[in-house]
């Protein structure tokens, strides 16, 4: 049952609170990528530029990961990100983005990747969401990103997109400004509205909310000191969230409730180290191990 | 096992997004002891002036609240806050605060109040926190909150009530204030290593953190829309939790998590309405209905 993602690679200068890390390896569909991967191979779909470094594919290539969708193209630049978290670790500014080849024509869905039966469109134009939704046509479960960029600049495309996945993964602040409601229970009405059967609200470090038609389920964030850098943290709650739900082939309420805890343990291995270092040495193995901290924890009878 | 809070009382103006309130009853004291006479009797210890509407002393004397301890001072005013409400509910300005009789001398314990078991200060001077714990020296369970005003300029006084109390009760802001910490884990650890056994670090709308020496426990906010005014909801999770506890009559790490959840949920009724206007009217059945939906829908499995 193969899991396709496409989405953004990018190359990232950070600092954080604990350290500064310059040209790692980072964007959208890497940290969903290896997130995923953790239970699941993952197919690829993105593009980088003739700078992208053999290390970096490498890297990639060292996991459970696909890379027949990856296009290094000739003449274009890869996608940098460069950015500061402040102090709490939940915010951070934007110090530079140059978006290259992410500015141009959008990558290609290799033919053999048509029978992907999972597919998470990261954060990108929701236009191109369609697109490469409409390449994988047979898929059983589709579920977006998006950020606030689109829902305020090309809010008509967004609505298009919205009304055919069967999920939106989207941050608070986010959702709070596609819907206009204040109150997250509302905000995820709101999004049940525009088409979605279900939708997951990450909240960072406070955790992360699921609504179904049927339910809502509020959980908190793994419990954690270790937290050396949060980027990528909501993308590899999508991934392990999606991985998890790849990895049962069962999308119903009940396995939606488990995959978000999935998720939340993914994002709590991913955070305690820089880029995809600490993720991409994780097992199935450790993360049952922090699933059954977790679900223990949250057992109170 | 008669439960007794200490803290304030007062008349409060108020305005949030789904309206106004003129000269409501409010204060720490109050809303402690609604949320815990769901449980159990209450003593109620404090003081108000002479322009204290007769209504307001009703009010408080048709809920299960011993008010022997409840002096109306001659001569004197009460306590007054005037606040706002920011459209996302979890921030306020306040407007006005006249602290009146609560700048004057202490209230004093009743001799008949000397055998509680059970022990609240809510916020105030740490000094005068520890005169109410002197003339409760046989409580089992002595808990305290605080505020930003005894953290910055009151230090040394509150590390010495810090030493004395079982629990404390805090805000997240105020946790991170108090110790430093911008991780509430580690702001946890290091209030227990001021003396408390326990502490729980209260999130608004994100939930709240168990600390004891054995285990970290996290849990969510009750969900839910109907938030009409967030005034006096941390002071109603404490009336929950030690009305829980007082109840029970048990304080080991297992009945402290399940107080959380009786916390959260009294927590989740006080909103609803302004003042006490709602938690006034629960009983004890419809919080267990709550618990009971609130545990399930953390039983993830």
């Amino acid at each position: 049952m193969p899991l396709l993602v496409t989405g953004s690679l990018g190359i990232d200068t950070l600092e954080t609170p604990h350290g500064r890390a310059e040209e790692v390896l980072g964007g959208s569909a890497v940290h969903f990528a290896f997130g995923a991967a953790i239970y699941t191979r993952v197919r690829l779909v993105g593009v980088v530029g003739e700078d992208f470094p053999a290390a970096m594919r490498d890297l990639l290539a060292s996991g459970d990961i696909d890379l027949a969708g990856l296009e290094l193209r000739k003449g274009s630049k890869t996608f940098r990100w460069s950015g500061r978290y402040h102090l709490d670790m939940n915010n951070r500014d934007t110090l530079d983005v140059q978006l290259n080849v992410l500015a141009e024509a959008a990558p290609k869905v290799p033919e053999t990747f048509a029978d992907s039966e999972v597919l998470f469109l990261a954060n990108t134009h929701p236009a191109l969401q369609r697109e490469m939704r409409a390449a994988v046509a047979g898929a059983k479960l589709t579920v977006c990103d998006t950020m606030d960029l689109w829902i305020t600049g090309h809010r008509e495309e967004l609505l298009r997109t919205l009304a055919e996945v069967d999920g939106l993964i989207i941050n608070d602040s986010e959702a709070r400004e596609l819907t206009g409601c204040g109150n997250l229970i509302a905000a995820g009405e709101a999004i049940l509205g525009m088409g979605p059967r279900f939708t997951v609200i990450k909240k960072g470090e406070h955790g992360a909310m699921l609504m179904t038609g049927k339910r809502v389920t509020v959980i908190p964030a793994f419990p954690t000191k270790d937290v050396k850098d949060p980027t990528g943290a909501g993308d590899s709650f999508a991934g392990g969230m999606l991985g998890y739900l790849t990895a049962e082939g069962k999308y119903d309420d009940d396995a939606l409730r488990r995959a978000i805890v999935h998720g939340t343990v993914v994002a709590s291995f991913t955070i305690e180290d820089f880029s995809v270092n600490r993720i991409r040495n994780v097992t199935r193995a450790d993360v049952e191990e922090r699933v059954k901290q977790f679900t223990a924890m949250l057992r109170i009878e």
